[in-house]
C-alpha cells in the first residue's frame, strides 16, 4: 500500500453527530466504520447523514455479519448505495453464507472485510483456535479485506506471511483497548481502526492527526 | 415446557408491515424474532411498532452478535424496552465478550440466546467442530436460551441430551430452509422458528395455523 492514511475513525457512539464528526475528520483519516449500536439505534439515517460528510473516505458497515447467506445478503441490500466494505464473520463459512456474500458483493461492487479474530480476551477460546481453517477460508473467498487484532499483533503477523499481500488488514484494538499507535502496522496491517480515542475526545480532529504522528514515528523505528 | 404454543414468527423482511402482522399473528405464535435486515433498515423505530402490537408475545431480537462485550452491551442498550430476548453468537466467547454482554442483560431482566450451531451447510466448517467447547460456555455461562439448527436435529437431541431441561431450545430452518414442522420438538426443541413460510403466505395467519396443527401431529406421531 501506499504511504496516504492509516486511519480508521470507528464511530460507534450512537450519541455522537455522525455527520459533523465526519466532516471535521475527513481529510485525517482514509475511512469510517460504522457499528452496530449507531446503526441500530439510529438505521439506515445515519448512513445516508454519513455518506453526505464523508466525501470519498471508505465508508465501512460493522456489523460483523454472521448470519447464513440469504440473511446477510438481505442486509447487504439495506446497506448497498451507503457503504463502501462490509465486515462479515469467517466463522459462519463458505458453504450457503459466505459464498453467496461475496458473490452479492462482487456484482454490486462492494468490498467484503472478514474477521479473522478479534481483539478481546475471548477470541482465544473460539476464534484462534481456528485460525488455520481461517486462513484456508480467505485464500478461498479472497476477500478485499481481513479485520484482526492490534492487541495481538503475532496474529497479524501471521496473516501477513501466510496470505501475502492481496489481502488489506484492518487492525482495531488501538487505543483504549490496549495496543499502541503504529504497532499493527508495523505488524504487517494496512489501517489501524481507533474509536474512544477519536470519538471521545474534546477536539478528535486533533486526537486523530495525534494518531497519524504517533502511526508515523512508529513505522520509523519498526522499519529502522 | 407446557403445551403452548411452540411457534416462533421470524419477521426478516425489510418490506413488511411489523405492526399489522404481528397484530394478526400473536394469539397463534408465542413470539416474534426480528433480524437484522429489517433492524438496519428500519432502525429502533420497527422494535417500537412490534412492542406496541405484539402485546405479550416474546420480541427476540436476532442480531446474532457477534462483537466486543462493550460493544455488544452498547446494542442491548439500544434494544432495551422493546425486546425480551437478544440472541449472540457462541463463538466470540466468554472473556470480554459474553461475560459482559450476560451480566448486564441479567442486571436489565432480558433475556439471552445463543446460537450453538447454524442450520446452513456452512456451519459444519466452524461452528460443529466446536459443539463440545460451546456447550462448555453453555454451561458456565447459563443463558436462558440456545439456538440450534432443525436442519440438524441430531445437533438438537444432542445439546439437550448433554445440557438438560434448563435451557429452551429455539429451532430456525423450518420450512423454506427445509425442516419439516415437529421434527425440531420431537428432537428436543421447545420452540420452531418459521420465516418465509408465514410472512411471505397470502395469509400468514393461516400459514402459521396450519404449521401449528403440523407440529402437534408430529409431536404426537414422535412420542407414540
Amino acid at each position: 500500500m501506499g504511504e496516504g492514511p492509516r486511519l480508521i475513525a470507528a464511530l460507534d457512539n450512537p450519541r455522537a453527530q455522525l455527520g459533523p464528526l465526519a466532516g471535521s475528520l475527513r481529510d485525517v483519516v482514509v475511512g469510517f466504520k460504522v457499528g452496530m449500536p449507531v446503526l441500530v439505534a439510529k438505521g439506515i439515517g445515519a448512513l445516508r447523514e454519513l455518506r453526505d460528510a464523508a466525501g470519498d473516505s471508505l465508508i465501512i458497515a460493522d456489523l460483523k455479519l454472521a448470519d447464513i447467506g440469504d440473511v446477510m445478503v438481505r442486509t447487504a441490500e439495506v446497506l448497498k448505495g451507503y457503504v463502501d466494505v462490509v465486515i462479515a464473520h469467517s466463522f459462519v463459512g463458505h458453504a450457503g453464507a459466505l459464498d453467496k456474500l461475496k458473490e452479492y458483493l462482487d456484482r454490486e461492487g462492494l468490498k467484503l472485510a472478514l474477521v479473522t479474530s478479534m481483539s478481546h480476551e475471548g477470541s482465544y477460546e473460539f476464534y484462534d483456535r481456528e485460525l488455520i481453517s481461517v486462513e484456508s477460508l480467505v485464500a478461498r473467498l479472497r476477500p478485499w479485506g481481513l479485520v484482526a487484532p492490534a492487541t495481538r499483533p503475532w496474529i497479524v503477523r501471521r496473516l501477513r506471511d501466510d496470505l501475502g499481500s492481496e489481502f488489506r488488514i484492518l487492525a482495531p484494538g488501538i487505543g483504549t483497548q490496549g495496543a499502541v499507535p503504529g504497532s499493527a502496522l508495523c505488524a504487517g496491517a494496512d489501517y489501524e481502526i481507533v474509536g474512544r480515542s477519536i470519538v471521545e475526545a474534546t477536539n478528535p480532529r486533533v486526537a486523530a492527526e495525534e494518531l497519524l504522528r504517533a502511526q508515523e514515528e512508529a513505522i520509523k523505528r519498526c522499519r529502522a
